[in-house]
């Protein structure tokens, strides 16, 4: 059955943000670009997702103001997608998602490990250092693969880049 | 365009999660249900979705083990769908959506204050409260409308009953 993606009648602050980011693929689009991944041929390649809902789904972050979209080159014509300071703030959402995941589907067995860049400790799911107990936001955060992450079940560019840690937000590819 | 709702290839606790709870009006049943919904003819009354999107959307967070499926009365034949602990780990997904929402999209007003059962402070969207700094999860949680709530938008029995401050987790509706 084919449904709208709005929620009108929904006097509610989370069926807004479904409104903006509930969608299918959207949030592992956004996932992706807090992992660094930036260029359309890159989510592509770790996606899988087919071409006209990856450009629909960016389009629509971008009309969110989750994304903005910067040109890198003229000719031929490439941009480039980048988290702005509201979609920083949809970290909380893609963590405790995660987090859910982790514990109640996959065993407790992480397959991303996040650290805290100024001490090394461990971020956990509210986003306090285990170590030093700072509030730890993405941008002070390295994330690293875990025991539970399949790392024989895709070859793509991000995923080989994901092998080794990275520091949140940063540009993941050359 | 119609795509499936697995990511089979995504090596990803997000994506495990999105498979169970993503699908378009699943998180506004999950949350109806946290403010204390727990009959079909409620959520349907609430939600204005197709019946046959509730029918599938409910049966799906049984079998994904968020709800479970208690009947009531035998003739005629009704049932209640209450969380499961599994399903009132959603609570920060929930929560943290909804803070995004009101951050981002209602200027900071909120629909909906939560505050703590002991002793009145509010909970913040992390969880705790500002009171007495202690850990609050949604069966600890009192909601109550907010300054940005539209009492006005509906009028069906839900919407009435929420119109009074409510213990998360309790049944909402006699």
């Amino acid at each position: 059955m084919a449904l709208g993606k709005d929620y009108g009648l929904q006097d509610c602050a989370l069926a807004r943000t479904l409104e903006l980011v509930g969608e299918r693929w959207t949030l592992l689009i956004v996932r992706d670009a807090f992992y660094g991944v930036r260029r359309y041929s890159d989510f592509l390649a770790h996606l899988d997702v087919p071409r006209a809902v990856l450009s629909a789904r960016l389009q629509a972050l971008v009309d969110a103001g989750v994304f903005v979209k910067h040109r890198y080159r003229q000719s031929p014509p490439r941009a480039e997608y980048v988290l702005t300071e509201r979609g920083a703030d949809l970290w909380p959402i893609i963590r405790s998602m995660a987090t859910w995941g982790e514990t109640h589907v996959q065993n407790g067995v992480p397959c991303r490990l996040y650290r805290h860049v100024d001490c090394g400790g461990t971020v956990d799911p509210s986003g306090s250092c285990a170590v030093c107990a700072a509030l730890v936001g993405p941008r002070d955060t390295v994330v690293a693969p875990g025991p539970g992450a399949n790392l024989l079940l895709r070859d793509d560019a991000v995923t080989r880049a994901m092998r080794t840690p990275h520091r949140l937000l940063e540009p993941l590819l050359p």
